[in-house]
């Protein structure tokens, strides 16, 4: 069994949507050997700090929050498609050159796997690819920004696929995985109430 | 493939550790429907903060942080353990009573698994069975209090454990599950420096 991390590593200087400030984690060492006898931190962060998984509430009111999504989708046949060579964002025309088989979990890389620090022009996932992806009844979407869309006005993307129980993940590190098919894995925190989580996200190759 | 949820829900008014207020997560609602068009949240909490699990940092100085340990620790064969009549701690004769096996992860099912509230005389794991469990060279051990050991005088049982690159996981939810064979699935998020991570924890049967 082969295992890949494709989660991003999270620290205070790491990339955060568009640079702002309060999207940065804050790390707190509450006990340590020089005032105890154990080491103890605790966090504050964002719910879409890193690789993290949006539930439907992220953008449809009295959508599911992240507790009512069942587990299976997060345990999942997946395939790796390269887009590496796409400039702006990925569309249906793209896709359409892929093999995309029913209730598998697609990851899209792309060159924002390449940059470690946040890019305004990130490769995004277009809503005509989106709705092309919800027909193939896909089980999930990730990507690998920390948006699968940039400022497109009423974020259809997110909606498209949210409102057919379609999963998103953002913010995973893909430069060193190659297109393929292999079993993802990416279980969100139990957090109750809530529209998104942090996960680590692994592939696993000859289970 | 049958998945069985073993972790805690993380509310604001979940158990914490001795009930200690300053260990209670806070969500903050950071956007709304009211205010815009999408819902987010953060999250103050602890890293020990419901089912976690403990890298050796937690209670040896310089020890390996969350970041550092190998990822197939984390997703194993595991046993189920019936402790259910234990009241308590668990011994070296209790676990001398069943069959261990090397690089298994060990999950100690025990009347913590019962209480909604936190139990200040928890079912702990002696020390004299932690270094049982070191040569019997199990891969981890699990428990379903938010502590493997109550008030034990320099944490024996933490440092006989974490000292031999024995996992730990605290705060499983085991009601539900019945002693025997799994594959668990436990992976931390990939905190960079710290000394624990919430997981979402979860067994799989016939996968
Ligand atoms: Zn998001
Ligand atoms: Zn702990």
């Amino acid at each position: 069994m082969k295992i890949y991390d494709i989660s991003m590593s999270i620290s205070e200087n790491m990339q955060v949507y568009k640079n702002k400030e309060e999207k940065k984690p804050v790390f707190s060492v509450t006990r340590d050997f020089k005032t105890g006898n154990s080491f103890e931190t605790n966090i504050k962060m964002d719910m879409h700090t890193g690789t993290h998984i949006d539930a439907p509430l992220h953008m449809i009111r009295d959508g599911a929050t992240i507790d009512k999504v069942r587990l299976d989708k997060f345990i999942s046949k997946c395939k790796v498609l390269d887009f590496t060579n796409v400039e702006d964002c990925i569309t249906k025309s793209n896709l359409e050159k892929k093999c995309i088989e029913e209730n598998e979990f697609l990851l899209l890389k792309t060159r924002n796997s390449f940059k470690d620090c946040f890019d305004y022009n990130f490769v995004y996932l277009e809503k005509e690819a989106a709705q092309y992806l919800k027909e193939k009844k896909v089980k999930g979407v990730g990507i690998d920004a920390l948006g699968i869309e940039r400022n497109q006005k009423g974020h259809p993307t997110h909606k498209i696929l949210l409102s057919s129980g379609i999963i998103i993940i953002e913010g995973l590190r893909l430069k060193n995985i190659e297109e393929g098919k292999y079993i993802i894995i990416a279980l969100p925190l139990k957090f109750v109430g809530v529209e998104a989580s942090p996960v680590r996200a692994i592939l696993i190759k000859d289970m």
